[in-house]
């Protein structure tokens, strides 16, 4: 996950309204900051137990409050490939999770489904290790379904509600419209469209890139 | 390039249609088959000989006329990753390109434009070897811009012209519509749409993916 442009994202919006911190609408206009998820896992006590020995360590806080990024590191084990150093999300989830890009899935050799975050039920499984520590999922492997963070304040402003899917417009050097992002609203969310390196790339996203809902695709 | 599915598109198609080889408009409906372009390099005269010191060698055809894939395979060295056995494709061209994803490009550490096939002006340069030889290009790196090959039969059909920016929809299990896809009228072009493995990835695109035309960016 690239974070300096998350933080960016973050400084600039901050900057634009004068935010202390708390959220409400807090992007003016109809553009959406967009942030790029690189692939991580989410883990649960037992494997953080298992991995590390450890509770995780807090490094830094990322744009949705309570979430953080941590100190340690897994490696990634598929039937056809391995990928290193992949960062692990805090605080400690009911189940682990290892969200991926399908370029990554393709590496990994592993047919991960496009889902919800949280919505495991059925999808592959993998091995994580950590240099000390091995842990096995049987399920937790998904692409993250591309989707809008907002307050209850932004949806009323753009006119949208929980789990409804919309269109958003791209505003890369190769345009696009992506469908069935998922919005989804809650008091602690802010404004950000989550999604991963292959959308980024598809619409050749630079930094600081925006979206705009331009359309509804499917109601909640 | 997954040639199983280049092959697969071009048999069905030519099942549909019942044709000898000669395209006219070769599918029905208003469905464009779309086709994979994975990471391959074009080679001139002279890059091919001090590449690999021989012509190059004809291995089969791919689905536009004329065009095919050779035996020889290059590495691609660029100031921040490698990428071996990349594919050559033939005939020679008066300037040597290399065509690459934007994931590609990271890896390689070469930021690589968007643009047509044959505008690599002022574009970044590269190093290839061939395991025997070494070529160095100080220009030819360049991000295919997403495009349409088709017959004026089917430019005609679809009410489109050569050069024209048209909006695809593309239905894959996260679809999305492609801006900006670049129309190519030619006779001797069968009808294909030409996208690399990250706008595959975006829309979750599978096997006999097909694409729709459902506007006009930009006329030509």
């Amino acid at each position: 996950m690239d974070q300096t442009i998350v933080e960016d994202i973050i400084k600039k919006v901050m900057a634009q309204v004068g935010s202390t911190g708390t959220p409400e609408s807090s992007v003016a206009g109809d553009a959406i900051p967009v942030e790029l998820s690189g692939r991580h896992v989410h883990l649960c006590e037992e494997d953080i137990k298992e991995l590390f020995g450890a509770p995780l360590t807090h490094v830094k806080e990322l744009s949705q409050p309570g979430q953080y990024l941590c100190k340690e590191r897994v490696r990634l084990i598929g039937p056809s490939g391995v990928i290193d150093n992949v960062a692990v999300l805090g605080p400690a989830r009911p189940k682990s999770q290892v969200e991926l890009s399908l370029t990554d899935a393709r590496i990994l050799g592993i047919k991960a489904p496009v889902r919800q975050s949280g919505d495991v039920a059925g999808t592959p499984g993998i091995v994580l290790t950590s240099g000390s520590g091995l842990a096995g999922l049987e399920e937790g492997v998904i692409v993250a379904a591309r989707h809008i963070h907002m307050s209850p304040a932004d949806a009323a402003r753009f006119g949208v509600s929980d789990n409804q899917k919309v269109d958003v417009h791209m505003d890369g050097s190769r345009p696009a419209v992506f469908k069935d992002v998922i919005v989804r609203v809650n008091k602690d969310f802010r404004l950000a469209m989550h999604i991963d390196f292959d959308e980024a790339n598809s619409c050749g996203l630079g930094k600081n890139a925006r979206g705009k809902i331009v359309g509804v695709t499917q109601e909640a």
